[in-house]
């Protein structure tokens, strides 16, 4: 039996360094999925069309569907470069770039990214997580918290960022993880919550003692055996525990919400709560298919 | 004209995770030296001798010539293990380990790394450079800092190393600067002295400030153009600040000799200088060579 054939009112695309994730759009309404590997980093400007094509192809009718995308997709290295638009700002405060192509089916759109002159920072893709988040929680006000790579830490008031701080936690949990010499130490899947904890609260009092904590995870896996699930709760909890310190500003006595997937969200939703801040969850795709749903609506409104 | 030959009174060698050297030697005289990247990682156990062999074949006479070996080939996964020894100890403290031979001419002895159970923390080579150091350097009572992929601040009073500590700077500086976001704004050799020490400053006074500042070696590229030179000097300069905050109780108010290449001295020795704490800079290979020579003359002196 062949599969229902899908016409899109409009697509929306999420366009990372690693990964290409498109939905077929009727108003809010998801009527299909698509994604592959065919992420910015692994495409030279040529590329894009033909990597966006492969996914939606069969979902496009015969008038010119609207594709909107977020993400490193609009990077200097990206399809075309949607500039930097400077906060503070709404999330969604600049119109959207169009792309070329050649394909006449398709009108490609990249939502611009947030820029903030100093400190000097930058997101992509975040922006449109945001947009997704206030979309849906009308007036809300606080501290947004986006975990993954490049961890973001955003004020929000009065439906527009104030100001953001990004940190590599996870790219540094990565790296440590896989390539450093803490990777004999940590191989498994386990995790361990009280071990998690107390590193957590080790480096948040203390961040100074990341730098000497770290190798002590190799130390006792070598002199006493410990287990790779404590060393892995233990990197983690150390990485974040010196992340809370340094946001502290952004956190401490404030409402917040953790935006993510169940994996990136749960040791900073932990986290918070250990510091007395309770944080809801909001899932990270969600977010961003209501963010690139409110640029829709609003591109629409405005034509 | 074919080269003069050379028949070793003993090899010394110096056999880390990722290189292999050897030198041949009479007493204290290097008659010959030779390496290869024949590090431990690469190498299973039979594979030792082979490549040993390969450099210092040409080197043995008749009689069976002590190599003297310290480095990474004591490691579990190594030549055979050289079981730690406990400090506080005399650097060489323990009697080096035999590692099995086919060919009669070479008498391998591995020197024991070092070990500190609380907190917990290893060594092995730097023990070797230590006890060079303090051959060349009598009743030298202070802090002993070696920078590498694992830095070591050491304590050492009447001959005896009292405790020590290791930090991941080198390793987390090689990660971030080839393989992290930062790479591409990291590009070259420059080096900027200013912005070293501006970042230093930075982390040394406010170590929690590390996680945030990471990312925006990147941002001030994307929106400032940043050029690398300081890109790197930055990188450095924090990393290195947040290890000098972590390992503040070593160095305060104490006598501090560095011991590593020109290379991975200067920044250290020219952040000591900053805090106000002149530092002794020695050359790392010939510790390595002064120790070896020491544990040599022990050897022939026991037996």
């Amino acid at each position: 039996m062949p599969e229902q054939s899908v016409v899109a009112g409009w697509i929306a695309v999420d366009w990372g360094t690693t990964h290409l994730r498109a939905w077929a759009m009727q108003g809010s309404t998801v009527l299909a999925q698509a994604d592959s590997a065919d992420g910015m980093a692994k495409l030279d400007r040529d590329g894009f069309e033909p990597a966006l094509m492969h996914l939606v192809n069969d979902w496009l009718g015969c008038d010119p569907t609207p594709v909107l995308a977020c993400g490193m997709v609009g990077a200097r290295q990206g399809w075309v470069e949607a500039p930097y638009h400077t906060v503070p700002a709404k999330p969604l405060g600049a119109p959207p770039i169009p792309a070329p192509a050649n394909d006449p089916r398709i009108a490609p759109l990249i939502i611009p990214g947030l820029k903030q002159d100093t400190p000097a920072d930058v997101m992509r893709g975040e922006e449109t997580q945001i947009a997704g988040f206030l979309a849906l929680n009308k007036d809300w006000d606080g501290i947004l918290c986006l975990p993954g790579t490049h961890t973001k830490w955003v004020h929000v008031s009065a439906g527009e960022i104030v100001s953001f701080q990004t940190f590599m936690t996870g790219e540094l949990f990565a790296l440590l993880g896989a390539r450093s010499v803490l990777r004999h130490s940590l191989a498994g899947d386990g995790w361990d919550e009280p071990a998690f904890a107390a590193a957590l609260n080790e480096t948040r009092s203390r961040p100074e003692r990341l730098a000497g904590l770290l190798f002590s995870i190799r130390a006792e896996d070598l002199l006493h055996n410990q287990p790779a699930a404590i060393a892995r709760s233990r990197l983690s909890g150390l990485l974040i525990g010196a992340e809370l310190a340094a946001a502290r500003a952004y956190w401490l006595g404030q409402q917040v919400a953790v935006i993510g997937s169940a994996q990136t969200t749960k040791p900073y939703a932990t986290a918070l709560d250990l510091q007395g801040v309770p944080a809801t969850v909001a899932d990270g795709t969600r977010m961003t298919l209501a963010g690139l749903t409110a640029a829709y609506r609003s591109l629409k409104g405005s034509v």
